[in-house]
């Protein structure tokens, strides 16, 4: 079995048949108990920061025509997106890859006459097909917010700020913000052949200087200087002055004296030791069109947060408006939570032992124990279970942080 | 345009371009702020009232391959279910017209191995095609639960109880549970050709009592007496007693004993001021296979609770177990507060006016203005706008509460 996720327990019996496997699409999960209340738990608190911030939760529908939400995709391949024929319109539709043409489109219809500054929220999850050899999809569920009518750095700081103190308050204190800028990389690839400009593009995600050579070699006319220096030019401050100055003569100047500018601005902000310059940033820089981030930690490979100003993506809705955003992941935020020992202890719960009372009256259950109602009006959950042995198995199984069996909850 | 909705805002211009007008599918709808934060709210509600009775909060995928949905489906037709083919496996995938299918399957494979009686929380948007002239989908969004491992009247109380406490927690006082039983009506059916089954279920449906008559006496053979007596049997406690002594001697008689009993035994447990009893209860009867409750209320002429026992569900993937559960559709939900006037005032949200201040540092945005920071540090959502009149207007726009001049935040 290749394609679909074998979903059977550890105990499954090869010998039970396809009919009862119940398998899932490659790629999709189920989230069990304890990890679907802690990511509940995670998006309450980067919607609530969001909240605190002026921001206003929408909430798009799950699939729309493929043809609105492709208007509006930016660092994403068509490829990645997953459509289908919507039957009753006969039409194609789309399981959206990307909350932002959705908000885009909400801002260039319902709420196109409120005032800007729109400060818009989202949760979601968004779909993704990988390419590759893994032919399967990827769920990825996000939180994230949208700023329009905002344009430059007073924007750029605003979303910096916030997303900082949003990873904060989902409780992770060590991270880094990759600051880059896509008018860099931009600049000095648009005196490259077209051909010459996806390989290229490719490499600098890599930094791979040998690759960059290569290729500028090949390249009519043959690429700046600049360009092969790219990978090099990131770091701490210096980086960033150094590559200001040896970027100074070429079409990427303009880019690069932004990034410093922002640069400085966010560590006068209180922000210096999260941040990181990287002048040769390509991640997404077909779609941005100024400042580029993204947010890492211990414990994730991929970014956990991405975002930055795409100030011409409104425009192809109609509303043409500058706009700078950011999503959390909020599976990879969890996994740097945990990386970071930052994953807070559920609330309490407590399996009540109760005897077993076959003369019990039928309409009265085991969950009427006095001590059950008290503790949940108390606002402590709380099940009767009959039986000690019974009671503290169904606690470890089911995430129970107490067992009761006198007057008194005791840790499991 | 017939088939997608416009979604336009009310000053579109006609002449606009339909590249520009960004047509949702029939059916899908956005949420705006307002009511994106109060949706949101009601389904935390319900979900903390689930959680305070021992519910585990589980989250399935979007969507799954169709054959493994619809093993599970029940008060489903097959013709709502929007399918799909899945790109990479080439197999059928569904999005999920109910999620308690998606429940059972969790049950069956990841959580086979812990002990029973599983008490699982979900919430999530469903989708359903509906049949008929409006072609069109319909997205629910649902926040509900499954009790799998009590049998009985135990369990039905449990989910009676848990349904109206959560009703009530989301702020809802006013509200009548429909209670009925599944045997009564298929016991009597069972005895009426295949033929005659399916219009006279419908009927039943709509309390069409000439209608009921007319396909009992077409019928081969012709309907039991209490067939048609079935439409005049609901109410108060006194027609359920009467109901059962009619049906005392019909192949009815158990169901309609089960249903006294346990209405009986609800009351005992202080919800007789919510209950209704109907033994003509038809909808969904083919699934449930005892108790069958819908909740009611002011504002809103569909369900906005629904639930009830599928004992035979969990068998079809593998692990036969008595199962029971209910869902609450958040809009109806919402339409119910809202006729009851119970829609919670949203939490304190301040515009702060601003001076507009063209020397300020362009380190220190607006958004630094110190009581735009002590609000924030108080917990209160807090955005600065420069002029007065612009501050009313954004407030009043996006739903802001206060606006602050000086150093007193007024209300709008």
């Amino acid at each position: 079995m290749t394609g679909p996720q074998d979903t059977r327990g550890a105990g499954a019996d090869p010998a039970v048949p396809r009919s009862l496997e119940h398998p899932l699409p490659a790629g999709m999960r189920d989230l069990l108990p304890e990890e679907a209340r802690e990511r509940r738990e995670r998006a309450r608190k980067l919607l609530d920061r969001f909240a605190l911030h002026g921001y206003s939760l929408v909430t798009p529908p799950a699939f729309e025509f493929a043809e609105v939400l492709e208007r509006g995709l930016g660092t994403l391949d068509a490829a990645e997106v997953l459509r289908f024929v919507e039957p009753e319109s006969g039409e194609v539709a789309a399981l959206r890859p990307d909350m932002t043409p959705q908000i885009a489109r909400m801002i260039a219809t319902r709420l196109r006459d409120r005032p800007p500054p729109m400060r818009l929220a989202y949760e979601g999850t968004v779909l993704r097909r990988r390419a590759g050899r893994a032919r399967k999809e990827r769920q990825m569920p996000q939180a994230g917010v949208e700023l329009a009518g905002v344009a430059g750095p007073a924007g750029d700081l605003e979303l910096l700020e916030l997303a900082a103190g949003a990873a904060r308050a989902a409780g992770l204190d060590r991270f880094t913000i990759d600051l880059g800028d896509a008018g860099v990389v931009r600049a000095l690839l648009a005196g490259v052949a077209p051909e010459a400009q996806a390989r290229l593009s490719e490499a600098l995600g890599r930094k791979d200087e040998g690759e960059i050579a290569e290729a500028c070699a090949q390249a009519r006319p043959a690429c700046s200087e600049a360009l092969l220096a790219l990978p090099s030019l990131h770091g701490a401050r210096d980086a960033l002055v150094e590559g200001v100055a040896r970027l100074a003569t070429t079409p990427a100047r303009a880019g690069a004296e932004r990034l410093l500018a922002l640069f400085d601005a966010a560590v006068a902000r209180g922000l210096g030791a999260h941040l990181v310059a990287d002048l040769g940033e390509v991640r997404g820089f077909a779609y941005y069109t100024g400042p580029i981030f993204h947010v890492f930690a211990p414990g994730t490979g991929a970014a956990l947060a991405s975002g930055g100003r795409y100030d011409e993506l409104l425009a192809r809705f109609g509303v043409p408006m500058p706009a700078a955003g950011f999503a959390f992941d909020l599976d990879r935020l969890g996994e740097a939570l945990r990386a970071a020992g930052a994953v807070e202890a559920g609330p309490m719960r407590v399996v009540v032992v109760v005897a077993d009372d076959r003369n019990r009256d039928p309409g009265r259950g085991a969950q009427d124990d006095p001590r059950v109602v008290s503790l949940r009006a108390r606002g402590v959950a709380a099940v009767a279970v009959t039986g000690e042995p019974a009671a503290r198995a169904y606690a470890r199984a089911w995430g129970f942080t107490h067992v009761m069996v006198g007057e008194e909850p005791a840790s499991v």
